[in-house]
């Protein structure tokens, strides 16, 4: 049996904002109205160097703003989702719920 | 205003399963009953390379098998989900569905 020659909604998924590390920042960042490096490096248990790296793929997309502050003398960095961030999120999550719904119908079939 | 403490769902996402080409491999997989290396390659628009790299990590993983035959003496690769593969995409998608639900009541809040 062949599967559906359409495209299948797999496809349409990005990968900056599917990436694993990446959902879960833009997740994160979507409950919350600004995080701090730390944070957000805690709430997803990730290294520095991993979160940074991603961060850079984020920010570079326009998803997410970062801003420096000084608090104590000591430097911080505060991250946000933008706009686009919070846009293409939703978009994620409508392609996720897209292919869920699609695959629970044709997985209860059987 | 810091995120949530406890564990965050996008943390249980398994890169096995969620990485947006397994995803749809497994997803293409779950919607046929046998399927050859052509026919997935073509439905997800992937490289011949491609295909073939992430198709190792799901049979190394269990989650896909392949089967070779012989059609007019030409090799056939045929490929379908296993019983873990099953299970698998199954937990990918009650996690995706958890995400979505998650998000999608914080993001209405706004």
């Amino acid at each position: 049996m062949k599967p559906d020659p359409e495209s299948h909604p797999a496809l349409a998924l990005d990968e900056t904002t599917h990436q694993r590390v990446r959902l879960g920042i833009l997740a994160v960042l979507a409950e919350t109205a600004e995080c701090t490096f730390p944070a957000l490096r805690e709430q997803l248990e990730l290294t520095d160097g991993n979160l940074s790296r991603h961060l850079k793929i984020l920010e570079e997309a326009g998803l997410v703003e970062l801003r420096k502050t000084f608090e104590d003398r000591r430097p911080r960095t505060w991250l946000k989702l933008t706009k686009q961030g919070r846009k293409s999120l939703r978009s994620q999550l409508e392609l996720m719920e897209k292919l869920v719904a699609r695959l629970d119908s044709t997985m209860e079939k059987e």
